[in-house]
């Protein structure tokens, strides 16, 4: 289903104005737009909507692998168990996965320590005419790195002062990147998972709970929660930071999971409905060449 | 739908056994088995046996990655306008995107010149739990370099003669090659999409007339079908060559394109099936860990 301009709106963070996660509602539950999406055959629904926008988003992919000139470039960032991969798998299953590839950034290799942190990153960015998702990316570098100080001593770093300077260059430098990208055909767009702390706390008992599924927990996961005003800060300042004209920060409310997936296969439907691919023209002199072909081709019949 | 052991028989290429390809007919339209797949409502039902196929692979695409300890690659190696990108998109579409890649090998880059012919393919092997698919792939270098052997004068190989043993070294190079893959998690499977000359030259026509699909078509594909019968005679050596135990070829005849993808469908869900993919158990230490967790979680509330 499409979403509203006013709905995009609200959850796109307005350049240079700041992310204000505080005033954004983890739980809000979409208003009258969205109020299928509760309550009685909500998950019946949901699932007609994700599957319309699935489909449009399967068309214009198809006009986008044609083209073979944009890419596009989906950046997931969220705490634990806020909804990264139940949402890439419902929004994007579907699509082609020859025009569609998923990175899951995990801990960073020796070798990629060895390099810049955009280094990783940069080999892993969608060919023209593709779709590439990033399941985390390089705002690990300035969310939990920020959280972690500790983590930059295994960086291999230049000595320096590590202070607000610091993050600072590195939003620049994370800036000027998607800049450069947007500027050669890779149209980017990011998505901040927002969920509560209280629906955090049930997601990670649900997993102990749930039978077969406890091997999906992480203990470790509890633990980062002690961290969780960190985690807000770091997001609150990055976000802010980095939500450009180019590549936009969208704010998903995901405590509803149903809401969270609409929302973003909705703002996908839009980006990739804007970049309006179209099919590649034949030149003439290409046209003049397949006559000839077609006239081999029926020249054998006889 | 699952396909019977007689079919997958008949499609496998015995490994030791010469390919016969003389002897498979593209055209061949499943007997019986597949009646439902030709004539009245053919369309519908072929959906139908595809979508209860991507289901089971993606079922067990889950599962797969749940494990985390296999990966499987599946390799597609055709005739121009055989079906590939049609195949991998019916087949695949509606698995996870994050555990699928696909990879297109086309001409190799002066980098990937610069090193032996499987650097690049190495290089975009999936991950554990993943399914790797490859569109064409090393079996380029013994199919159209063979038909076109002037390839390898850009190749910066060692000097020395190109005759039969050069090509006898490249087959063990891909036996060990895929030997290794197989011994350290990767099933292998191979799809080679048999179209005949006839049909092929139809679906070439095809291109021309449908509006708007003219720029599908490549007049060099056109010209490659001079060289039918080298590449035929390509084929039958490197399938015969290269049909292993560990890494099988299967013939697919590829005429009647709904035939087609139910069977490439039916034989991917058999090898998905066979690697028997669990979800992982959790370790008694695991287990404390996360009851511990469990503990502080619960705690939270009051």
């Amino acid at each position: 289903m499409s979403i509203t301009r006013a709905v995009l709106h609200r959850l796109m963070v307005e350049p240079g104005n700041p992310a204000n996660l505080a005033q954004r509602d983890p739980s809000w539950k979409g208003g009258k737009e969205f109020a299928h999406l509760h309550g009685k055959d909500a998950k019946k629904r949901a699932e007609e909507d994700l599957e319309q926008s699935r489909a449009e988003i399967a068309r214009e992919q198809e006009l986008l692998w044609a083209s073979d000139t944009r890419s596009l470039l989906v950046i997931f960032q969220a705490l634990d168990a806020a909804g990264k991969d139940g949402t890439i798998k419902h929004v994007m299953s579907g699509v082609n996965p020859q025009g569609c590839e998923v990175t899951s950034f995990k801990q960073p290799s020796a070798e990629d320590l060895d390099h810049d942190f955009l280094w990783r990153v940069a080999r892993r960015l969608p060919e023209r005419g593709r779709i590439g998702i990033f399941n985390r990316s390089h705002y690990e570098e300035v969310l939990v790195v920020r959280v972690h100080p500790e983590l930059l001593a295994h960086q291999q770093l230049p000595p320096g002062p590590r202070g607000a300077r610091f993050w600072k260059e590195r939003f620049e430098s994370i800036n000027a990147f998607e800049r450069h990208l947007a500027r050669n055909g890779t149209t980017i767009v990011k998505f901040f998972l927002h969920v509560s702390k209280e629906e955090q706390r049930r997601r990670l008992l649900d997993r102990l709970e749930e039978p077969g599924k406890e091997w999906k927990f992480a203990a470790g996961d509890v633990s980062e929660r002690q961290h969780w005003d960190a985690y807000v800060r770091a997001f609150e300042d990055a976000i802010t930071a980095t939500s450009t004209r180019w590549a936009p920060w969208y704010v998903i409310p995901a405590d509803h999971k149903p809401l969270m997936r609409t929302l973003v296969a909705g703002v996908l439907v839009e980006t990739i409905r804007s970049l309006a691919p179209t099919a590649p023209t034949v030149s003439p002199e290409q046209h003049a060449a397949n006559e000839e072909a077609r006239r081999l081709l029926e020249a054998e019949q006889q």
